[in-house]
């Protein structure tokens, strides 16, 4: 049993806001919260479920911080249009000023879809890319629909918000790429051990005050008439050529 | 102004019943309507839009088709949760059973989610593969977010619907390559002149009997830890590497 009080504080977590203010961020259904619950990074404050759920899953749950709730009470502190068993509140994640050296990373400028953040969080994961730099003006990690969207692995990428052109001039002696409508055909480049891949707004482009770094423009070749491709997709094709 | 009943005509078409039964379908927003306006294979059937749409796009417009409504009528007939000025009536397309020989073919086994399935017509489009082969229970091409995804893509692109075992099982002596967990890596391999590609539900795969039809099974190899990749994504870096 929730109290009104309970449910409405939940409830304010799908505002950044109150997430920001808590440090706290919600997840939901069974797959993505047995996920997180069973990643050392993610730290569980508190948890609202089904019987079913909490009957079977009692191994991977210290009980102390799961309340069992009817179907009723899931429907009130939801976020989901079909609840789904399973209602969790975790910590925000630490995240770090990422350092571009030895690794590959991906920023991000402007993707303010929540569904493509998540989706290019969960590709970036599939290739191993773990360190992901957001404009500002990206949708918030931890609004509901980029956590669900990202599957789990929210947890297991370092997403970090900053001033783009200031953390890309800070990074030194690297190969910069920058998506554009034209450029080199990334379809015949050779993987990168090292370096920045940025991805733009599918209608705006990346910002030139941020495009002036890369020293190599990079495109996927259109063959056909569609006038883009999503930014999700993008970041997936491209990953997939250079990663 | 609408009268409650062509308000309900409209929303109507909302749902698959209605649609096959009319032979219509809706697209709404200034981009998505003038690029199908434009598009020689699309039909007309009726057009609502503000005052401010059609005094911009006299040109594009049989006036004849199009009726001048306010932005209380708009929220009435739209699909959308934000109107965008313009709701379009269109005949549906002809869709005539693809051959597989001389081009690439993608086979969609399950495609559930509307917007997975208009964001594959449009990569396909991209790409330049016209033609596409849907299990039965794909989501419906004319659903308005299936629509809304394909942004125009879907006047370029032939998608037919079918028992795909049945179809597969015709179409002689040509690559059949079928996208799954396990296979050949899909970055490695050359590109295809003529074949047919299937890619299934992300959670469920290719059905069986579809899927021993395949002489190649071919996948995005994983270098991180995410479970899957979603279905639109999985397509986009197939055809990328493989058109």
């Amino acid at each position: 049993m929730i109290s009104k009080t309970q449910a409405k504080y939940i409830q304010s977590l799908g505002q950044k806001k109150y997430r920001d203010q808590e440090g706290l961020f919600i997840a939901e259904g069974p797959k993505l919260v047995k996920e997180l619950l069973q990643n050392k990074n993610a730290r569980l404050e508190q948890l609202y479920a089904l019987d079913e759920w909490i009957d079977e899953n009692e191994k991977v749950l210290s009980t102390a911080n799961a309340v069992r709730i009817n179907a009723g009470d899931l429907e009130r502190i939801s976020q989901l249009k079909t609840p789904n068993q399973v209602v969790a509140v975790f910590k925000k994640f630490e995240s770090n000023a990422p350092i571009a050296k030895g690794k590959i990373s991906l920023v991000l400028d402007g993707i303010q879809d929540p569904g493509n953040l998540g989706t290019i969080v969960r590709i970036a994961d599939w290739f191993g890319v773990d360190q992901i730099i957001c404009s500002t003006d990206c949708a918030d990690l931890y609004n509901p629909k980029v956590v669900q969207a990202t599957m789990g692995s929210i947890a297991r990428v370092n997403l970090f918000y900053t001033d783009l052109p200031m953390w890309v001039k800070q990074q030194a002696r690297i190969d910069i790429y920058a998506s554009m409508l034209e450029g080199k055909d990334v379809t015949t480049m050779p993987a990168m051990k090292e370096g920045v891949i940025i991805i733009g707004n599918e209608s705006k482009g990346i910002h030139k005050d941020l495009a002036e770094f890369a020293n190599e423009k990079i495109t996927i070749p259109k063959k056909g008439e569609a006038e883009s491709l999503n930014a999700a997709i993008a970041a997936g094709i491209i990953l997939s050529h250079l990663v």
